[in-house]
């Protein structure tokens, strides 16, 4: 028997998928960088994708994510708003939460393969 | 703002990823349909990618999932292993203990969202 772990993607969902581990990490390279384009870069991902990904979580969950702070869709900078700070903050708090709950309730329920 | 909630797949690996929905419900599907053929039917899958889905969880979790009663890979009867109703046991109350601890947990860290 090889180690058993448990691995958790955790996505927000309104209708449609909405926000998960790639729009979230997008986020957390825009405030570093200050620019989408550069965020796409670091992430291997097109700058039309990552624009694609944020207007789509935008739309969904009905606020804005980033100020445009020069060139908007022409690849200026960007910055995180106040709304796109905390979500990031819940969801990153609720991924080590829920994480951690699932490493022991794994525990309870696998015990048994550890025995074989 | 439309109603959020999370969603998680929740998967097992050891060094990769072996276990996980769509395997789950394919064991489902056999103990329904006492055939693999039978269960990668009911599930648009061919039956050649349900086979290396099966024998790789087999390999990653070092036991046997299914017993051949008849054909084996030409695609006679199957059944589920002691070993395979107990993980799937297992898995299923872990999934339902880490969604329900989720939905708590969504419910406390995006409160701020229905204030909005």
């Amino acid at each position: 028997m090889h180690k058993l772990h448990p691995g958790l993607t955790i996505r927000l969902f309104t209708e449609e998928k909405c926000f998960g581990p790639g729009v979230a990490r997008l986020l957390r390279q825009v405030e570093q960088t200050h620019s989408l384009r550069a965020a796409a870069m670091s992430m291997q991902m097109a700058y039309s994708k990552a624009w694609t990904i944020v207007k789509k979580a935008e739309r969904e969950l009905g606020f804005p994510l980033l100020h445009s702070t020069t060139g908007g869709r022409s690849g200026g900078g960007a910055t995180l708003t106040a709304e796109a700070v905390r979500l990031l903050e819940s969801y990153e708090a609720f991924c080590q939460d829920v994480n951690e709950h699932a490493r022991q309730a794994f525990q309870t329920r696998f015990a048994w393969l550890e025995q074989e």
